[in-house]
């Protein structure tokens, strides 16, 4: 956990594959065994054409690059919202981006968006997290 | 996956024990591994005294209710405001439970709001959600 | 948990495609490594040429739906039969569909079918289980 | 797969003991997330008084001992019965015992028990497998 000092601007990145293990395995904890996730017959039929990520796993990546790069580790996180653009299917891979907007004493502010492997824009949002005191020294 | 009528006030809930198979297997998702959740030595000497679990894993069962109860199978998520009010630790059991706030053609907005065993809130926020035509009959 | 009365003839399902990842998950928690189950290359050369999904895996999506559908939480399970007509590949989605038959006090009895994409019945039985005394009413 | 001559009394067992990773895997896996099994608040007040482990996890192991060891691989459920007697709760050790009962021609019938670590019976039934022509040469 080295010190280091946040300006805006600064941004940092997480990827990976998401896979049927990912989506079976995140089903399994929180329970949503919605059709459209778990169920190929039937998200054949729906909006989609095909099973779809968990929009809340896709947004899971957010708090990983906020939690294990910037800020890192310590980070506490206050809020955050979110808007699905476009669906995640079983296969894509997703970049979650965060970038520093602002910094008020330990508060910092940063807009979150996650692309799939086409650039495309798949979620945005903005996140307010808390930093320890050591970490906003300049 | 029976048509129901949503109404303004209408609410569902779920309710799990998080424990740290969750948080372990959550964090070997998304890759979170911020010390204040897998690390307990570092996590003593935090904020919080001991490990937490994941923001966003406590989020999560707001979109198991959405997707499973209330509108349930078929909802297709919009967008989520969060605000992290108070720690979860490992071994609190949490409830989840949304609040049908208002319904204009397909596009439903709920409060969403989980608690600890203590009926503490934890977490607060407003999500908006399309449902499928054949939801919205009245 | 609401209570609801129940009545003969009341039904319940619950689906999912199974995968890889549930037959092996599955696998890791019993410990049944048989073959025909996890070793591709046995199991093409077994009766049913490929891979297929632990029977109890499959039975065990009947239990989902007494415990979570119908009766419904609270559900304590007393006896199930069960015989397999039919294997079930990864890849597969089944239905668990349990159905009243009889009910006698606290006691139910259902009728248990699981079938595949293609509606072939793959296990059929009878199960048995209390409820709380509050969900007889009538 | 070595062949082997199964003969009446033949019998078998499958040890483990069942922790709140295996209760929690598996309610991931088929999506029974009864409070009795995850939340502990609920469970507290339940007719049990705690967390018991899902009915279809202990008898589960019934099929790892008939598919692993007795008769063993390339053996195919053809019939279960279970009845449950006692609840088995997270921390308990089960063991599952398979005993051959009856022998024709290639389907073996065996009695199957699952006991807790002070040797309650908490499972009981009766199983029917095909074993493969090579298994049943006297």
């Amino acid at each position: 956990m080295s010190r280091k000092i946040i300006r805006v601007g600064d941004t940092a990145s997480f990827s990976k594959t998401l896979t049927e293990t990912d989506v079976y395995n995140f089903a399994g904890i929180c329970g949503d065994f919605n059709p459209v996730h778990v169920d190929k017959e039937t998200a054949a039929y729906s909006k989609f054409g095909k099973q779809v990520c968990h929009g809340m796993l896709v947004a899971s990546f957010i708090s990983t690059v906020l939690g294990m790069y910037l800020p890192g580790p310590g980070t506490i996180y206050l809020t955050q919202t979110l808007r699905w653009d476009a669906p995640v299917y079983i296969g894509d891979t997703i970049t979650a981006t965060v970038t520093v907007e602002k910094k008020e004493l330990n508060i910092v502010t940063l807009e979150t968006i996650v692309r799939n492997q086409k650039k495309k824009q798949v979620v945005i949002g903005t996140a307010t997290v808390m930093v320890s005191s050591e970490d906003r020294t300049e």
